[in-house]
């Protein structure tokens, strides 16, 4: 078996986690690693791991033709020149969240994709969940019938820096596109229509960011179900990820992954610990799986269970949540697109 | 110690209820039932249980001068006449939930009685539900911190008669305005702003007869929480009541009472048994609470716990939701019955 | 329909309890009570509830002809003389657990029972229980197939008072006496042998007095099925009744009954209420059920769900148990009452 | 740093887990692996795995004088004598649980290794598992108080081959040996006393081999806790793996692990999904961290978290309950070695 060689740019902390599954994987190897920032640092790094090369320039990774496929993990303004790169040079893509924050460029990027003809992942991780994956199996399989209602709650531990909220396209595309790919996922219908309400309740500051820090978006699927979603950037017992579908047959929920399944009993009541605490905790397995998924898709031809679309979509529900609060009024995912170019919204969206 | 003398207006299932909680409370005995179609059964269950008189006629009620409270149990069109007599009379008044489905009547009623000096309380029997009082200790102690999230689920095991949908006035008006009081209950804060979404997605009966049976319906509260309650006229699994408040400290949250404990494991997988049928198992002794709370607010001065304002802040919300679905658009509190008088809106809501 | 006339002897806690739960039902009335410290206090109490007659002298009770059923809930050196009395006067009767402390005492009184063709029940109310049931109709109905493990654990929030401890019969005849009737009630098998183990740890008062406040016993039962009950005297976290039958088609487990099912995320961890406090709070529904059955089974003819035999059986099982302490080993029950009489233990147990 | 060296001796399923644990850690290299049935097969694997050298010899692993360290993971009858070798060999031993079926055995092993002053783990990986390190972290750190009872329960989900019961030493050293261990870990006491029950109620053959599959141990420990332990051979829910310690402050338990924590809501009932299936699946991260521990004992000096010592008592204890049930009686781990020798046991035990 020819093994897979592998291209990584951008070795930040996701870059690395990436990494490191794909040196698990039998049918994987990791030839190069770029990073803008690369040095002597990352080379201890990767002559650890035995990744032959690092370099500063990601121009290196995608003209190396014995590159299979490159991930993209840099920044994500970078994202979109680099699948266009990437495509044009043959590379299959996997490619972090979002792919970029202006819709009609990643349009532009995914036809760039359709063109050349190479595969493209996007990094919604949450897809290779074991709780998350077992809710689809039973909406698939049909144990609840009919979906009527969907219920993510995703919450995080803390806030992030405000330096990351300015450059982060806010609380909809950065931190609620997870939720937004999910209610797609776990619904298997199409988001209609958004309605966004949002607050400042945790840090004044990221309001001065013109941020929100806590939101709750209904949808409406094309299905007929209804959804809601609540995000919060701080909860202080930990990450909070659950999902809920309910339906004529019934309902499927999953709650959190605890560290244990302890409980204490004393005179004061009865106690847990607390959920494990952010995503590289909870999602640890499904990292793991997305990375194989993805090597598994290129060697055997398995569909990818996130593509580019998904991606899209995503995006154009959190561009459509953006707008909904913007205007104070519900949006259909169909008109985001032309209320964006309207003169009035231009500026401020 | 005199003992509270009370007559029951309307005897049916909610009015026989009251009835016999009524019967367990030292204070309190009941004097006469009055109902429209009073006969020999009805002579036969009061004789039962040693009460003395039943009469067709509400009025006969009212005018007894040694009944000092009424339990009005009758249909919702007559609960103002009957509130506007009872407190002219000067009898304390517990009326079921809503006082009316027209909020100017609604003032009227609550006028009379604040002229007559008598107290009125509504039957919103979940705030005397062991779980949802459990909730809002722990807000109003300070557990959460502030609270940014509430999240109310209330599903039915299965929708009324569609005769009953007729004259329900919606579900927003018949079974939201439940949860409509519980928001503010469990938050302490008031509703702002409301934005409804609904379909009809289990029987289309109920679609042709104007109402919804699914809706989802998120909440703006004065101090900036935001809320969201979803309400299905059909859990297959039995009713579902559950309530959550999460804050800058943390967050309570309640889930369904069961029958009992049992975990059963077999080669199939780990089962148990569904909540608690309906509100008869699961509140019955919410309605015993709130019966009794009633009887010593009346023998010792204690404050009611649900009065009339907060019959009239939960049907308002709830006006607010069904102009809010009819407008497809986020409506104010403080708009809504401005928006009721308007020529358009007029003959549809 | 003719009432159930009933007479309760001994108006301490528990006969107060019976009292209140039989005044609720329809079929029964109360129309006396004795106690050997009647007064005022008593006659007050009495006159509250509408019982006509108050006594000192239990005799009165047993001679009245009007009475139907007695209710012995005097203290234990009492039941079996009240008992043969009863029988003879053709009183139906209800008599609190156990029988007596000395086996052939208690197999005269049942002797006396049947002979006289009354009515027998005695007060195991953990029978009654909706958890207990629950498992008890799994078992019955084949879900787990043949039970294999009983297991049972039964701890108390605080040990009794030392004065309580001496006339007790020890942890086994006063405490553990109803787990051997729970094991019997949800394996449907008599014991055969067992074993117990036990010590010391909570109060060196309680080893004083020639008492365990900890023990673990085993059993094995006439199916082949093995058991084991756990009790301790002090569960600081409060009362902790738990019953888990595992066979050959799976398992079925039941755990505590809590005051709400609040669940409260902080930054400390995720907690909840302790149990339900002690026997008044967690059986509560449990001692209103098995009055009532009671009482249905005198006016309909309805099987007992416990009578005289079961608690003869669980007598038996206790006196083994303590027995086997005493001598270091395994003791079967068909032996216990052999080894009572050598002389050897014939003042020491 | 130098990498600590490898031999592993016997590739069997469990050789083969610990030697891809092994592969994950940068401290450590696997320098050959030894098999009574080496062929190509095994060639094919070790190649896969850049191992270089593989040999039938066991001797070879032990003559290597490049090898640090040696992985016993053959038959049980093989471990004593590889343990001597090993240790005049110099090299540090970590070795499959039990060190033998034979005490005076096991105890001459440990002397071997004591003499050598090589480190000896031993195979109980449970002590890894995240559930019973956090009871363990919870009864040192003082959180239940001084402990009481210790409740173990341990079920597999199915019985192994009769070849296999044959040649396993028999329920309480094949199986119940691991709870033992669990017994001592968690309570953090030595086991005085055992007294042991059994049947066979899953497979009559079991039974004709001289086996149990069922058995329940009762244990009083040092000081003076008390234990119960209950091993079915065969829970058609899945692998049953809960502990519980209860003591004067309260107490600890963990239950199972799931593959998800999914709830399904029909109308049959709440059904979750069954625990992860058997050890493979349950201990899958306590086997990678019992390996990392050892090799991080041998590279910065920690100490062993289950030594030499913790295999032999043990095994004493298993001694213990296979007299016990022999006997009929409880017996002391002091009494069981004399007991061994007695001319009456010799034969049968």
């Amino acid at each position: 078996m020819n093994k897979i060689r592998i291209g990584i740019i951008g070795a930040g902390r996701i870059g690395k986690i990436h990494a490191d599954n794909l040196l698990r994987l039998p049918q994987a190897e990791i030839a190069a690693v770029s990073d803008l920032f690369a040095g002597p640092e990352l080379e201890a790094w990767a002559a650890d791991r035995g990744i032959a090369r690092v370099t500063k320039d990601s121009g290196d990774i995608i003209a190396d033709p014995q590159i299979d496929a490159i991930f993209i993990c840099s920044t994500t303004d970078t994202h979109v020149p680099l699948i266009k790169q990437a495509a044009q040079a043959g590379k299959h893509i996997f490619c972090e969240k979002p792919v970029s924050m202006d819709i009609h460029q990643t349009v532009e990027a995914l036809e760039a994709v359709r063109q050349a003809g190479v595969k493209l992942q996007i990094g919604f991780n949450r897809r290779f969940d074991h709780n998350f994956k077992r809710v689809r199996e039973h909406v698939q399989g049909g144990t609840i019938g009919d979906p009527h209602i969907v219920k993510i709650t995703s919450r995080d531990p803390n806030p992030p820096h405000p330096d990351y909220i300015k450059v982060s396209g806010g609380i909809f595309m950065d931190m609620m596109i997870h939720d937004f790919d999910m209610a797609r996922y776990v619904s298997g219908s199409e988001v209609e229509e958004v309605y966004a309400q949002g607050n400042v309740l945790i840090n004044p500051v990221i309001g001065e960011l013109g941020d929100l820090d806590t939101a709750i978006v209904t949808l409406r699927f094309a299905n007929g179900a209804l959804g809601v979603i609540d995000n919060s950037r701080q909860a202080v017992y930990g990450y909070d990820q659950r999902v809920e579908v309910f339906g004529s047959k019934g309902s499927v929920a999953v709650s959190n992954d605890h560290p244990n399944t302890a409980e204490i009993s004393t005179a004061e009541g009865i106690v847990r610990d607390k959920p494990l605490h952010f995503f590289l905790e909870r999602y640890n397995a499904a990292y793991i799986e997305e990375t194989q998924l993805f090597i598994e898709s290129l060697t055997n031809g398995s569909p990818l269970i996130v593509d580019g679309n998904d991606g899209l979509q995503a995006e154009l529900i959190a561009l459509s949540a953006k707008l909904s609060y913007k205007l104070g009024r519900p949006v259909k995912t169909a008109e985001a697109i032309r209320l964006l170019e309207s003169e009035q919204l231009k500026e401020t969206v």
